[in-house]
């Protein structure tokens, strides 16, 4: 595995509250000697290195010619694009990963546009339902999850390397296949935010939704997340959610029918297993 | 309305969290001039006394002769046998409450027993996933919505005294009929609890749900709920249950259809109207 001191120019394309907290952490941990943004926006450049995001900040890809390692953080559907696009720029020894939050579709066009770089996926499980540089925080990824997802054609040395990057800003690294992430992602975070919405719309029907108590304002409160940021995801995970949204369901049929035939039973034994899975769930932490 | 000085002693049948915590209140707030508690579990009345949310407390509702309003906070099921029982003791000049988290069924109940006292039901939107006396505390209510359920046949004058016992407590009492009460915390808190246990059954095809973030821990945090207490729950809401069982069968049905077919401009706007409603929810507040 290379020292991080080997990163001279830290590149990040799209200064979001995700990329600019990505600037933040890196400068404050001094990842790397010298951090450029990119965004195709001039005002979240000029905020970026207003916040100390990054040491320059400009609208080109050019600006990475020298970048060593490049973190991609622009919104899903963008990723592919900017991928594409980079490889006119990057040194061909350059490591690029992504914080996307669907995988397997971006890890597959990486390797269709074959890049003389190397990539590698990823998936910092951290950010807020706030968005833009006002949710950057050089702490935002303290203690969580940062899925790396390597494929047959990674090399371990790459994989190391956006490991050690992540673990450099405070993250624990976790390596998965894409598939097993944009399983996992399907139910732990897209679905939540889906029957948020759902729900949401459910409570057109009541006069006095100021009565939900804490688990209504629990379960809702990403339901006012970015609606074009959420087609793009859910767009991108479309087979996992699909899978998901007819397993999820099968459960609530199932539920009714023991509601139905007055089956009380039954509903018990299903609460206790899912008290058991929640008991299992706190355990894994 | 009568003044909180008339009553002499409060009685509350059922020493669980929620009973416990109206104790505490009324005598930190000085409700009553005597505080009297029932539970059929001696050890309950004893933890009670010590915990300062009754002066006296006892297995027999005989104890509660002299009693001018009582609680009854047993779980769901008991609330109707111990109203049918309660008749045989109470002054007939007595006003009686309940805490329950369904009404109709018990208002109805309570209409057909026409005991000689007065009952108006209620349920206050408080608590937590924990339960017994650990979970009670005398400012349990404060700002809490505690509905109140009166029907066409009770006076205002009952009304405003369980109103009043409510506001006394710190909460913020608001009057529907029982049909309303059920319908709202079908969708606002049933519902969300049905989810979570859902959700939690679903995490067993995962191999690490403990990469659940923010919106994970929220939806599933009610999950290890009592399942005994959530089989009556469910059983005594059921006919609004199953409406809204279906209606989020059908919110989810249509979601799936957008994405099965790849309509994201269908996708957007249900996530648009559904952020429309989070922020009616929020000024709702």
């Amino acid at each position: 595995m290379h020292g991080m001191s080997e990163i001279n120019v830290l590149g990040i394309v799209g200064l979001g509250g995700i990329g600019a907290s990505v600037g933040m952490a890196a400068k404050q941990r001094g990842l790397a000697q010298r951090v450029v943004g990119v965004d195709v926006d001039q005002s979240a450049c000029q905020a970026a290195v207003e916040a100390g995001a990054s040491d320059e900040a400009g609208q080109h890809l050019s600006r990475l010619k020298s970048a060593g390692f490049v973190v991609i953080a622009v919104p899903p559907e963008a990723i592919i694009p900017v991928l594409s696009q980079l490889a006119a720029y990057l040194p061909p020894s350059a490591i690029v990963t992504d914080v996307g939050s669907v995988k397997s579709e971006i890890v597959r066009a990486a390797r269709a546009i074959k890049p003389d770089f190397t990539f590698v996926g990823g998936h910092p499980m951290a950010g807020t339902e706030r968005s833009g540089i006002e949710a950057a925080r050089a702490d935002l990824f303290v203690g969580a999850p940062w899925i790396v997802t390597p494929d047959e054609q990674t090399s371990p040395d790459a994989l190391a390397q956006v490991e050690q990057v992540a673990f450099s800003l405070g993250a624990v690294p976790v390596a998965m296949t894409a598939e097993t992430h944009d399983q996992h992602v399907g139910l732990l975070s897209h679905l939540p935010n889906l029957l948020a919405a759902a729900l949401l719309r459910l409570s057109a029907q009541l006069d006095h939704t100021e009565l939900g108590g804490g688990s209504w304002r629990d379960l809702t409160r990403v339901g006012g997340s970015d609606p074009a940021l959420w087609t793009q995801i859910l767009g991108m995970n479309r087979a996992k959610m699909l899978t998901w949204i007819d397993a999820l369901l099968n459960e609530l049929t199932l539920m009714r029918g023991y509601l139905s035939a007055e089956q009380n039973e039954q509903v018990t034994a299903y609460w206790e297993s899912a008290r058991r899975l929640k008991e299992k769930n706190i355990n894994d932490f």
